[in-house]
């Protein structure tokens, strides 16, 4: 099968994406990159495929922390393996957690496997590059996330290689945010549509504290989880970087920039 | 790979959904597939996959109107035959229009050729045997899709099967729910997310004319794209149907059973 339609443009390269990890995320990274995307018509949309098998690919956090041996890059490999067979050649992954070299490297080994010539996009680089254009003079970058993505320093690595300062929140509302993401009883895994008062609370009590006692100057949800439950552009005149939606525009450009919406026109 | 996950209950079957007719459908036909999921964690969720290839799938309505010639169902029998490769054993498609039989068989056929076993789950099989719960001893029901489902009668006969009595808002009105789905300038296929106010006005200004000068029942809402603007499951003390919403849940019955959520629960 061909793209037929839409002759006036480019043929854009089809997208695939990793879900599962977890399933609102995958289905967030849907939603905005057809947000994103200039389209009048059925037709003018981007080729995307989801998969979402989060029954396969264990504890991304769990394996990290040295809770369990099995490494999840194994079957994310997997699922990037089968996208690519697909047809997929942009493939980007709404997880940050498993951005971490040591889950990442085997995934995209797994995937090299098949021969096919693929580009990830990763959230990381995506999102710091990002951070880097709102701020060029360099700033303090207020960071939520997983506290498995906080321990691995994903991006406080990332962020101070672009001349960016990190900047966390105190231990226990690190603590709080990864409940509020993974609690059974009121996170956002657990409660996603709609999201529990609470969660959404314990992340905005978190951003404003960032705000007032840290004075970050950007606010960054470095967990897809996160803009589930919190979808402000901007909290206490703070600009906030949702890295779902940066991925978004990132994998519209690879694979087709001519549709990649401009964002002033949102 | 495996589902080696969430031991306790069965392996469940993975669904397969044939996006793009339009996107949007697709997204919310997977958001409604989470929403109605037992799940405390992203483990629990079920295997799914969607293929979004908007541009391999010629207008629908065009085809059945005799504007063109080409059976959109070649190329949305190729997209089945992929999920039913890659694992899919319960497909749906979130576009009525697409199960008029011209198209739809030319789709079952191609996916047939692939020797797998698949169980396709219609949309309109699922809506009218909800509709019928709902309406016992029959009755009066509005129905409201695109000119070509209501030409093609799709519903109309599976309701009069049924027992149950379609009725149509008047030609004029049809017109405008036609352009509330398609108009590049402001209907839902074009601005989805949000919504255009004048698309959901007209179908809100519909549904309140079947209601209140047809004396209907229940409003199936027989298109895909129309559950993206009206979300309301009830209208002036009338219950709505969410075409999508019904599928979804079937879906799940079809995939693993003792996932899906209580209705009460919602």
């Amino acid at each position: 099968m061909v793209q037929r339609f839409a002759d006036h443009l480019p043929v854009p390269r089809t997208i695939g994406i990793v879900g599962g990890l977890g399933p609102y995320a995958g289905y967030d990274l849907v939603r905005k990159i057809f947000r994103w995307t200039k389209a009048g018509r059925d037709q003018d949309h981007l080729p995307l495929m989801l998969h979402s098998f989060p029954g396969w690919i264990p504890e991304r956090p769990a394996y990290l922390l040295g809770q369990t041996k099995e490494n999840p890059g194994e079957d994310i490999g997997g699922i990037m393996a089968q996208l690519a067979r697909d047809g997929a050649t942009v493939i980007g992954m709404p997880c940050n957690t498993a951005h971490s070299p040591r889950i990442l490297n085997v995934a995209l080994e797994r995937q090299h496997q098949t021969g096919l010539d693929v580009t990830f996009v990763s959230i990381i680089e995506s999102a710091v590059k990002h951070v880097r254009e709102l701020c060029p003079n360099g700033g303090r970058i207020g960071l939520m996330g997983t506290v498995a993505t906080l321990q691995t320093r994903l991006y406080q690595d990332a962020l101070e290689k672009a001349g960016l300062e990190p900047v966390l929140p105190d231990d226990d509302e690190c603590a709080l945010v990864q409940r509020a993401i993974s609690d059974p009883e009121f996170g956002v895994k657990a409660f996603s549509d709609p999201v529990s008062s609470k969660a959404r609370q314990i992340l905005l009590d978190t951003a404003r504290r960032l705000v007032e006692k840290k004075h970050v100057s950007v606010i960054l949800l470095g967990c897809t989880e996160i803009p589930v439950a919190v979808t402000e552009s901007s909290l206490w005149d703070t600009p906030v970087v949702d890295a779902t939606s940066v991925l978004a525009r990132e994998l519209i450009r690879a694979s087709c920039p001519e549709r990649l919406k401009d964002p002033s026109t949102l």
